[in-house]
This record gives structure tokens, C-alpha cells and sequence, in this order.
């Protein structure tokens, strides 16, 4: 069975708690997950979108909506000192160790999320990665070289063009049988729609 | 027990399906709802948002998940030939009778959102807007004025600019108790909160 795809940007709130649910949730009917972190800042270039924290009224919605979401959700939650961050260096971490170990990819996806929305680092310097990284296993030494790598550095703006091609502008985004869902309150339609299998 | 706010623009697919939920919802915790409609386009001078259909990507997404929403909540849905409308008409037409029967005013709404979305009616134009009204035993003679009322054609203005006051952004939107909560999506967690009583 082909699985979900999961497209986040690793300064999104709503993301970091959809990361958090999405495997279990697909695991539930026999899916795996594909993790796409992507750039939307780029994407912003692309649909005029803003992030939220400048938005006038939405920003100051999001200011409740996200501690409230986290509570019920039963997910700790506090709001960066510094936001939002880049996701350069964390997206150029994961497709490189992605290569190498999908799973090992994935962990240290949920590791930055953590890092920012629980521990208040700042994941958009790339030495914090590294630490990040380091405490999960990865070499130091190699993931500097790969930060630095002009062909490790170019996959996030591809990640993020093919999913712009696949018709993606927020985070999170759900791809399940070519169906698109946008959004962490989604997750229980993604969860209906696995129920149902593909449409005739 | 304070009424449940909801604020809408007419021509938001989001908001027609809210107004053939909401108020059941509501009826279900003991509470009444107060329904404002909101001209979205002045919050868009506010915050810089644009209308969903003329959005990259998030458009595409909008004409997929606007049918699929509608069919998952039951509710019939036909993409208006002339989309979006302005929904200046109706809301003054609202206003106006909201002043002499609150209920028939609701029912005036649910009739324009059906006849928008699916009846396929402009109600953009307000001839069509009389002619709903009409069909809902409204005079027409005295709604005639009533649109070209100087103190009538200034409440939608004021509607929305207190919406906004209350930190309204999108449609629908609902507050209960204080407590704001944006998106169809999210009337579970209006459910939730009506179930729990205000906080302390």
C-alpha cells in the first residue's frame, strides 16, 4: 500500500503537532508515512501567503489556538523565544540522513520539532542541528560536510518545488491516495479516508 | 447562558455549512447563537487576506475540499457560476429585519446561503436578495427601502468592524464565552467547549 505523505515546515506549530500523531494514526490501518519537510517560505514566494505571527487578528488567534490545540492534544508546548526560524538546515539534515536511514530521518525530524516548540532551541542555526543530531546518534563531523554540501543544499527548494507540484501551500499536508488535506484538524478525515481505502 | 457568536460572510461555502450546523449544536448545550454577518472583504483591508478562489494552490485545494466537505456533512453543494459575490445586499437585508424578528432574520440567512450555494441564485444582486426575502414573507416594498437607507447601508460596516474589534478574521468564526474559535472544522471543539463550561 502506498503511503501517507506528511509535508511540514519545521517552524509550524501545527506541524510539530501532526508530526506527532500521524504514524500511529496511519500505522492504525497498515500505512506507513512519508516525511516531506519543505520550505514555506518558499512556497509564500509562490501563493502570497504570510506566516502567522504577522498576520494582523489571525497572528493574535494563533497566539491562543496553538497553546489551546497543544492541551488538548495532551502535547507540551512552549512558544519559541525566537520564531519563526528557518528550516534550511533541519530540512538539509534530514534529506541527507534520509539517504542513509530513513528511520533514523524521521527521529531526528521529531527531535527538531521538539527542540524548538518544547525546548525553546533555536533550530534555524545550523550548529544546533548538529547538537540535535549528535544527541540522536549522527555523526558530527559527516553532517557538517552535508550541510555544507552544495548538492545536500539544493534538495530542500526540490522537496519543496515537487510539493508545490503536488499542490501543497501549508503545513501540515496530507497526500493519502492522491486526496490533499490541509491542516492538523484534518487528521481525522485523513484517518476516515484510510478507513475507506481509495475511491472507486 | 451568553449566546454562541458566529460570524459568517455570505459567500463563504465554510460559512453556509456552519449555518446548517450550528445552531442544533448549540440548542444541544441549552445555548442560543448570534448570528453576524460580516463583509470579509473589509477584514481582508485589515489583515491583506484574499478570497480563496484567487489563491495559488490554496484555490486548487478550496474547489476540491468545498464538495468533499459538503458530502461528507450531508449537505447539498453546487459551486456558484458567479463566485465570490458580495454579500453587502444580504447583510443589510439581514440587519434590517434582525431589528424586527431576530428568527425570521436567521431564516432569511439559511435562505441566501442555500439560494447562493444551491440554487445558484446571485445574491450579489440585491433584486435576488428581495426576491429570497420575499419567498420567506418578508415586503418587499419596505426591504426596497430598507437597502437604500443610508442608516440601514452603514450596519454591515459596523458589523464587521466589531467583529474584527472582537478579533474576527475568517468565516465562519465563533466565540463562546470569550473564547475564539475560526473554521468549520473546528465546531467540534465549540462542542467541546459548550460541554465544559468556561473556564475558571
Amino acid at each position: 500500500m502506498t503511503p501517507v505523505h506528511f509535508y511540514f515546515d519545521f517552524s509550524s506549530p501545527y506541524g510539530y503537532f501532526a508530526a506527532h500523531r500521524v504514524d500511529a494514526l496511519a500505522a492504525g490501518f497498515g500505512r506507513g508515512v512519508d516525511w516531506h519537510p519543505i520550505l514555506l517560505g518558499l512556497v509564500f514566494e509562490t501563493t502570497g501567503g504570510r506566516p502567522l505571527p504577522s498576520q494582523p487578528l489571525k497572528g493574535d488567534y494563533a497566539r491562543i489556538d496553538i497553546p489551546r490545540t497543544a492541551g488538548r492534544l495532551g502535547l507540551p508546548y512552549r512558544h519559541p523565544s525566537r520564531f519563526p526560524v528557518s528550516g534550511q538546515a533541519g530540512c538539509r539534515a534530514f534529506y541527507w540522513l534520509r539517504e542513509r536511514d530513513p528511520a533514523a530521518a524521521r527521529g531526528l525530524a521529531l527531535a527538531l520539532f521538539d527542540a524548538l516548540f518544547v525546548d525553546d532551541r533555536d533550530i534555524g542555526d545550523p550548529a544546533v542541528v548538529i547538537e540535535v543530531a549528535a544527541a540522536q546518534g549522527v555523526d558530527r563531523a559527516a553532517l557538517a560536510a552535508a550541510l555544507a554540501d552544495p548538492r545536500i543544499k539544493a534538495l530542500p527548494r526540490e522537496a519543496t518545488e515537487r510539493a508545490m507540484q503536488a499542490g501543497v501551500f501549508g503545513s501540515p499536508f496530507f497526500i493519502v491516495d492522491g486526496e490533499p488535506y490541509w491542516g492538523n484538524d484534518r487528521l481525522g478525515e485523513v484517518a476516515e479516508r484510510l478507513g475507506t481505502g481509495p475511491r472507486a
